[in-house]
């Protein structure tokens, strides 16, 4: 069964596997102890620091093992801030972070820290920039991902890193994407990852602190780790992971298997607007992870569709809204001012044969289409399909509840109505709105905001703005042609 | 080779490295995900919680995984606090909990809350009734043991536990110890524990809130484990967790192994100071954890003495300043007011056969005595031994250093010198002191303080106190015959 899903958690590597059953013999005594089992456990521990350091590009005594990629975040983010208080009380970070960077960012500014939240182009980059005219004098932390986990668009990392180091501010990078393909460039002054990104176990995370770098540790104290990871070291789990991750980069085959996978992501980003209508292939096509392709459909329900495709034995992911309990769409959609609905996330792992990939392209039109239908979609060509049963909002010339400078257009009532539903109501009455005249969609899903324009973009229809409503809030879309 | 450091870590359980092997197949993917490998490892993970849960006895959705037993411990203390800052800012905890619980509390006492030690005596118990009559009405939190890490001595949590809950505040039991030897009894509010004490692997803890405690968890928000506990699930060391734990319940052998255990225990308690002269068992004879017991040996290096039996065969731990790199005695050893020096535990795990336990106590002597030999040391009858090279402090009567009381009496100037060498080389002189008369020992090592008092009464010599010296401290004892 194609697992397509290498960005939330890849496979375990051959290696992570056997060195974590060796390790379960060889190292499962606590390595403070001064006794033989003692001794050899720490000795595994060593050498799994150096490995991993030197996969990074780091000095072992940089480097600590974390339980997950997440408190690597979480601590390093902490340390830095305690330790630059003096500096300022900035912090600065892309709209398009890992939750776990923007929980850490909301605890800074809970104690009374600020935070400045860098935009994003359309493809999801920071320009770096941007970056450096934002840093200031008082800015105490940068943080900036190496690559983007949901649209796979790399960061100008090296050259953020090179412009904080101008002015002494420290960079943390959450390498948690990239670093399974390879180190991170530039001169950073902190990184994180996860070891179950590249085929390690999970419960290891990695949290490097470059020397010259101020750092205090927050929390209780504990002298495992330097003081900053507490807790009895998860040896097995940490021997398995620096295995895993000296194998990936010793074999040469490595820089091979992303050329690869590249070009299966290529082929997706190019056959995919092809074979389904109405999609948007988000991110940047050439800078990006090797293995990581998102693409949103219009008029589809996330979960729906997800759920479908496993039917069909594609396991893959999705940002949007439709997927999420909170109902909120992604944060990284959203900075990027892209469609969210109908989110489809494909990050293939290691040794995805192309026969795969063949397979999915195969399958996700059939699969999109009967979903569509489902909803009682408007076809690609613009006729209509006659709407299913539940789906439908509905619509009143001239409702009571329309403004004045509405009333002689036509008012879709969605409230209540979740993603996609709003986007295919008035994909359905389009064709009824005279030409140059608006049609004001009602809508209180948070996904509107970003569909309805997203939508008259592709469509070439004009969006004329949003404002509040007595519910929700109304759309304003004018019909062009 | 004999293992007698259980009450570090474990080593692992058949059945927690089965289970783990199982689920690294089947439950590598991210149990938040709704394909089918992600619906298997939410089976799994929903599975592991419960089975974790009815070990503990509580309910499911009360028990968290976190990535160790400290880790619980700090989330937990942290959370509990924090959630009872408006009844109060006061935690009270035993002077002889585990590190994580100290080093939690010294947050709290940074950040503004008060902290109250509760004494213990000198079998290492707290009084229930002193818990009790503590505390007042502004207390947040009281932390106990379970049961003693380093001398095994139990806690009466049952009792403890029904005096919070009769006055209304939370109680946290560190069970990290007695887990596996079965349920906390009493209406506890919070628990913590760790899997590898118990034979699981490392990398797992529990946290447990009871329904009706009031919990808000500090750091940043992760909606993992209902939000106790960041970051991804270390899945397949969970589900070894519990399996081992279950398997550990539900062994109708686990009583009769306590119950094996203890006895062998009890040998130890009674032939090492029939063995071994100059020695001190300490902690509760009865009222004890089934596996663990700890003595003292004076005139012993613990490091040397752990390094000796360590290349007779046996790994075992110490609570002793001789083996820390900190250069302080063990704060359990320090708050029971026993002597610190020469401090050896040994924690037998499950299955520990008893000729190894005969063979220990054949070894044990000569390693003691040849120990002893090296550093000089007076042998049990009152007789010297002559000093063998370096070991020797420097001896003056009347040095022009002593103050004008002792101006009369031996002044041993032992600055400068660590464990054991101011008992020893107050042993060398003792039997040069007129009956009546006293003799002072100058040192600056923290371990004195404990372990000179300890001395005296083993020796059945008049401890007559301790004052600052110009440097260091000077320790007056008298001989009595």
């Amino acid at each position: 069964m194609p697992y397509f899903d290498a960005a939330s958690t890849a496979p375990l590597h051959p290696v992570a596997r056997e060195a974590l059953l060796a390790s379960l013999d060889e190292g499962w005594a606590d390595p403070a102890r001064l006794y033989r089992e003692g001794r050899r456990a720490r000795l595994l521990l060593d050498a799994a620091r150096e490995a991993a350091a030197e996969a990074v590009g780091c000095r072992p005594d940089e480097l600590v093992f974390t339980p997950s990629g997440t408190q690597a975040v979480h601590t390093g983010v902490a340390g830095a801030l305690a330790a630059r208080r003096r500096a300022g009380r900035r912090l600065l970070h892309s709209a398009v972070e890992h939750s776990s960077v923007l929980h850490a960012a909301e605890v800074h500014e809970a104690a009374g820290g600020t935070r400045v939240e860098l935009p994003v182009d359309r493809t999801g980059r920071v320009a770096a920039g941007e970056v450096a005219a934002a840093l200031g004098t008082d800015t105490a932390l940068v943080c900036l991902q190496s690559a983007n986990h949901e649209v796979g668009t790399e960061q100008p990392v090296d050259e953020v890193a090179e412009r904080c180091r101008e002015a002494g501010v420290p960079l943390l990078v959450d390498a948690a994407q990239s670093l399974p393909w390879g180190p991170v460039p530039g001169p950073w002054s902190l990184l994180a990852a996860s070891a179950h990104k590249w085929g390690g176990p999970p419960g290891v995370g990695l949290l490097v602190v470059r020397k010259g770098t101020r750092f205090a540790p927050q929390g209780p104290a504990d002298e495992r780790e330097s003081g900053r990871s507490p807790g009895f070291e998860n040896l097995p789990a940490i021997v398995a992971a620096a295995a895993s991750l000296r194998a990936l980069r010793a074999d040469p085959g490595t820089d091979g298997e992303a050329a690869r996978l590249r070009l299966l992501v290529d082929r997706i980003r190019t056959r995919v607007p092809e074979l389904v209508p109405d999609v948007e292939v988000v991110g940047d096509p050439v800078r990006r992870l090797p293995h990581l392709v998102t693409f949103s459909c219009f008029y589809v329900d996330g979960e729906t569709l997800l759920h479908e495709l496993d039917r069909a034995g594609f396991s893959v992911s999705s940002g949007s809204s439709c997927t999420s309990s909170t109902l909120t769409p992604s944060h990284v959609l959203r900075a990027m001012g892209v469609l969210s609905e109908g989110n489809v996330r494909i990050s293939l792992p290691y040794g995805t044969a192309e026969a795969e990939v063949e397979r999915f392209l195969e399958v996700l039109p059939r699969v999109v289409r009967s979903v569509r239908e489902r909803l009682g979609v408007p076809a690609a060509g613009g006729e209509e399909v006659p709407a299913a049963a539940g789906g439908a909002a509905r619509t009143a010339p001239a409702a009571p509840a329309a403004e004045p400078a509405e009333a002689a257009g036509l008012v879709v009532d969605a409230l209540g109505k979740r993603c996609p539903v709003p986007v295919i109501e008035l994909a359905k009455v389009i064709g009824e709105v005279p030409v140059g005249r608006t049609v004001t969609v009602l809508s209180d899903d948070e996904a509107a905001r970003q569909d309805i324009p997203a939508w008259c973009t592709m469509r070439d229809q004009e969006y004329v703005g949003e404002r509040a409503a007595e519910r929700g809030t109304a759309y304003v879309v004018r019909r062009r042609a």
